[in-house]
């Protein structure tokens, strides 16, 4: 997908400022260290000028006022620009994402990346280089880009490297406005609660946003907030200078989470741009640009990058994760558990204990474990339990769970995160966005899908998660049918890399048994992501279904044989990957029906249409699914009041075949 | 959808309690009053328990806690059981909406709603007596359930009924587990940036949320947070006490919002309830209920109950919106723009110019504009300069303000939301999913779709909104193809009642001409929901495109005439309404093809395929659409990228073609 920035920089030209990295271990900046910055700083607003000048567009203004908050940090933290990924490194998060051109201007003249290639690059496709940082740039952690998911990013970095055993410091880079986004309050919280001493962040304060000042378009008293949910705040009146930011980021170490207000300029250093809310976004003219390089008294390389950006082609594509490595996977499967024919239990049952027989066998790596909440609910409590160190509590704060566990997957450890399916993507479908981007390695358990979560109602009822996740890219989708089938996903799922949406219902369910009455998923079944399962034989129709609705489908077929229809059932764990020899298979039959409970418009029965409509199979589909919100009540009446009882589908369905 | 709580009330037997109505005047709760709300809460306890153990299910805890405030709330409000829908009433907000069973208690007390159905159906499928409140039940003014949105909500009352010239007050009830959500924080700014004197927060402070003890949980110190965003705070320490939480609820009057603290007891008043987190979510069995009922001197009625809940049955379906009108419509549409042929503009400028011809043409009833910092580019910045009473900036505060905006959409106003696709989709879902479920009335305005949106990168490229959308089933989607239909579109919306989403890019481009060169949405065109246009005629392939796409379109159609074949265009400016008259007459095509700057999976495509699969067409499909996360670089870059310049789509097809 990317050009990589580890080839050979043989065409860089800017050298490297070298400044002594102290760890923040000196009670006042060193001289030299101060006079190394204030040269990398002079000349980094020349290349955030530059580069936006040359892309014609991009957000000069607050990387202009953040120039010293970055460089202080990537030069004096933990980090080494040779070994970026190196294990136990600080960590710096730009939450702000569109501070690009800063970040990468002091990671350029750190010697972290190739300078010379950002600023020819930036904002090209194909370049790494883009208008919002991306983890695949050496220096960053994680892509950012919507405001307000990087303190939430950081606290997950924070709990995983510290259940490492690591030391290390986790600095975030904030704007003000962003401040505003609630999820910030969450994360805060949450810091606060684990005593996250080895966190720092940082807020850029300029006081602009893109409508104006910060304090008019939405104001935030942001000592007294995060003062209120226990943090020390540490103030720098002047954020520019770079020896009152180190006394107040190096005296924010201490018990607890520190906040630190710098008070900063948009645009400082160039005369006309200073305080003026338009540069949040917008680059110089070439004449502006030429008149803030002579009030810098920096070289105009305008022309000459320009015929070079002309001819930039970029690097031919890597594997699509840039430098970061695949997520973690666990080494140990354990022993699977058989669920027997005559056991009745749910599928979130099976979830607790296969995960706590994958903490057990994986001793030292288990997994962590996000929850809001619901603990008791998604069984995940007895793992809480035994491993109070690798279960974090977030509260009702979704948005900031999905997003910490979401970084937490790219660490050491592999995470799971567990909640109602309402919660679990519905409320959090951007930070699920955002961890697709940054191909993290979250899993993610969602019980209480479907109508039959019954009594608390169309709230509650999460139907539609099939639309949203065939929206992403990285996320793999499974609906286990049983508690059998179940144990097996979470095993594969805890051992295989990327993130997963495993999806379940409420209820209890009888074992899914064979034609002779043994576990369909028994001792010899292993899960294979994508393979569709043939339930029981039939010539004329074909039932494909999934989770829960196995059971009933195969109900249906027993409702068909009494009409004389012989019908055979598919389960399809996996509906967005509908292979096209599944389809091919579909061809042998006279009619083929999906019977989901699940949004019919956005489910397996969409998934099916358009896999027939690829193949064009001519073979006619009938799809059995939700229509309409579900009242509150036994989710057996809400099948009924849908058409969604076994009896009424295979009433439907003979109907059908006979108008064929 | 629901039984109608209007039908005449003939199973009524609980007399209603006659409780005089001060609208908090008095200085000091009067005798009278409080004894009569002594006397309704001691009955209503053996109300909450009765239900919950009926059902077997439901949230007695909080319930119980919440009575006082809400019977002095629902007693004392301006507010008419027999009218409760009244223009001007008090507006009370129940944001979590799991203690139902105390809500419908204090109502059916106030003779709101006949108790007796409330008792016996409640949780049944096809009562109104959901688990979660609903709107279409009298006195509730929103279904809430999912914890966090009902402040928004109450902000979005409360601003659009001052802009109606109203004095009234709105009140809110929330628990304190709920006050994690970092929504609260974004609603408590705007509430304070705005001076809602007419708002106030009673927080139902038991300290307990389904885990444990909120403080053990996550911990909130909601008189500090709320204090630093400029609230004025009042505490009551005994929250069962009716004088203290009335002198609480009345002195809290005054300039700016304002929240009560009200410490109660979990379960309160039934001696092994009390404090017990365990009943937040679980009823009693009936051995515990007579043991409580005995201990509250109340009549156990449970077996009369059930047996009549046993024979109970839902009314025949209403037209799915309860109690409660459908939105609001301007009543004028106003004088078309008629953008000629050789005019060049951007969509977003024609819904900004389409916006302020609206309000100019309805004076009095102009439309409210809630905004998230980013005016100037969606182009509601003129609006808001002319209009500042009816514009509301949000801040980059999106949950907020969808749930405001939608809420605000249910008075007498219509309401229209315009922000960035990735922010007025996919980082507000649940809220809009709460809006549907409520059939607001939002207008939702998305700029900045599809990889149109070029260098702000993939975390700003909205390339799903349609497989987003499609799981809702109270939103029109419309994705107009030029300035002259975006005029008509916006007038139409603005018009016609009900949840609009008008998806548009970010460039200009330039107006669509018929065969003739004039403008195809010209003089004579007016908006049809669900219509398709056919731009082109053509006979061998037909290519269904939309928005920016159009006009590419047609150059695919051209470099196909090139190649001798014969293409006609659609612009399917309604995508997730295929209707079948469309289908029918692509059966007449040899090839259909799709063609859309959206995530091929879910978008036009996938809508295609599902209405071609129904209808069994055996026409093959080809669907050229977004496959992967663009990179931040030039659309047209991002295009070729993807195979999705007109050539390339022609050179495709012209192969597929060849195949067939």
């Amino acid at each position: 997908m990317r050009g990589s920035s580890c080839t050979p920089r043989t065409r860089e030209t800017i050298p490297v400022t070298q400044i002594r990295r102290t760890l923040f271990e000196p009670a006042a900046l060193p001289a030299d260290v101060r006079d190394g910055l204030r040269s990398l700083c002079a000349q980094a607003r020349g290349d955030i000028l530059t580069m936006t000048t040359l892309a014609g567009c991009g957000h000069p203004g607050g990387s202009m006022s953040s120039l010293e908050i970055l460089s202080l940090l990537y030069s004096q933290a933990r980090l080494d620009p040779s070994r970026p990924t190196a294990s136990g490194r600080d960590r710096v998060i730009v939450s702000n994402g569109h501070i690009s051109p800063g970040v990468y201007s002091v990671l350029g003249r750190l010697g972290f990346l190739d300078l010379e290639e950002a600023l020819v690059s930036f904002r090209l496709a194909g370049s790494e280089f883009e208008g919002h940082v991306e983890r695949s740039v050496p220096g960053l952690e994680i892509t950012t880009g919507n405001l307000g998911q990087g303190l939430s990013a950081a606290c997950g970095f924070a709990v995983a490297d510290r259940s490492l055993g690591l030391d290390n410091h986790v600095w975030v880079v904030t704007g003000d406005g962003e401040q505003q986004k609630g999820q910030n309050c969450e994360a805060r919280r949450f810091a606060a609660r684990y005593g996250l001493d080895n966190l720092t962040v940082i807020v850029d304060c300029n006081g602009l946003q893109i409508s104006g000042s910060t304090s008019s378009i939405m104001p935030v008293d942001l000592e007294r907030e995060y003062l209120s949910s226990g943090w020390r705040v540490e103030k720098v009146d002047e954020g520019h200078d770079l020896e009152a930011l180190y006394r107040a980021i190096r005296g924010g170490s201490g018990p607890g989470p520190t906040l630190v207000i710098a008070r900063t300029v948009m645009g400082k250093g160039v005369s006309f741009m200073e305080n003026v809310a338009d540069y949040h976004g917008k680059a110089l003219t070439p004449d502006q640009l030429a008149s803030a390089l002579g009030e810098l008294g920096l070289e105009n390389r305008l022309d000459e990058l320009r015929e070079r950006r002309r001819s930039w082609k970029p690097m031919p594509p890597a594997d699509g994760r840039g430098s970061q490595p695949p997520s973690q996977i666990l080494e140990h499967y354990g022993e699977a558990r058989i669920y027997p024919a005559d056991h009745k239990g749910d599928d979130r049952g099976a979830f607790g204990s296969a995960l706590l027989d994958l903490a057990r066998s994986n001793p030292g790596r288990e997994p962590l474990v996000f929850d809001c909440d619901l603990a008791g609910s998604v069984r995940t409590s007895d793992f809480g339990e035994r491993y109070p160190g690798l279960f974090f509590q977030c509260g009702v704060q979704e948005h900031h769970a999905v997003s910490a566990a979401g970084a937490a997957s790219l660490t050491g450890r592999v995470v799971f995160f567990a909640g109602f399916g309402v919660f679990a993507i519905d409320e959090t479908f951007n930070q699920h966005r955002l961890n697709d981007i940054n191909m993290t390695g979250l899993k993610v358990v969602a019980t209480h899908c479907g109508l039959d979560v019954g009594e608390d109602g169309k709230t509650h009822h999460c139907i539609n998660y099939l639309g949203l996740l065939r929206t992403l890219r990285h996320y793999s989708t499974i609906v286990p049918a049983d508690p059998n089938q179940t144990d097996r996903v979470i095993r594969h799922i805890a051992t295989h890399p990327g993130n997963y949406f495993v999806a379940m219902g409420r209820s209890k369910t009888r074992v899914i048994q064979d034609e002779e009455g043994q576990p369909f998923y028994g001792e010899s079944y292993r899960f294979s992501y994508g393979q569709a399962d043939l339930l029981r034989t039939g010539r004329d129709v074909a039932v494909l279904t999934m989770g829960l609705m196995c059971q009933r489908a195969i109900e249906v077929r027993d409702a068909l044989s009494e009409r004389g229809i012989s019908a055979a059932v598919f389960n399809i764990s996996c509906p967005l990957s509908i292979g096209t020899e599944l389809v091919d298979r579909l061809r042998d039959f006279r009619l083929v029906a999906t019977y989901e409970d699940h949004d019919r418009g956005s489910g397996l029965g969409a998934s099916l249409s358009v896999a027939m409509a690829e193949a064009v199979t001519g073979v006619p589909l009938a799809r059995y699914g939700v229509r309409e919100y579900g009242f509150s009540g036994p989710p057996e009446e809400l099948y009924r009041m849908q058409g969604l009882l076994p009896e009424q589908v295979a009433r439907a369905l003979a109907e059908r075949l006979k108008a064929l």
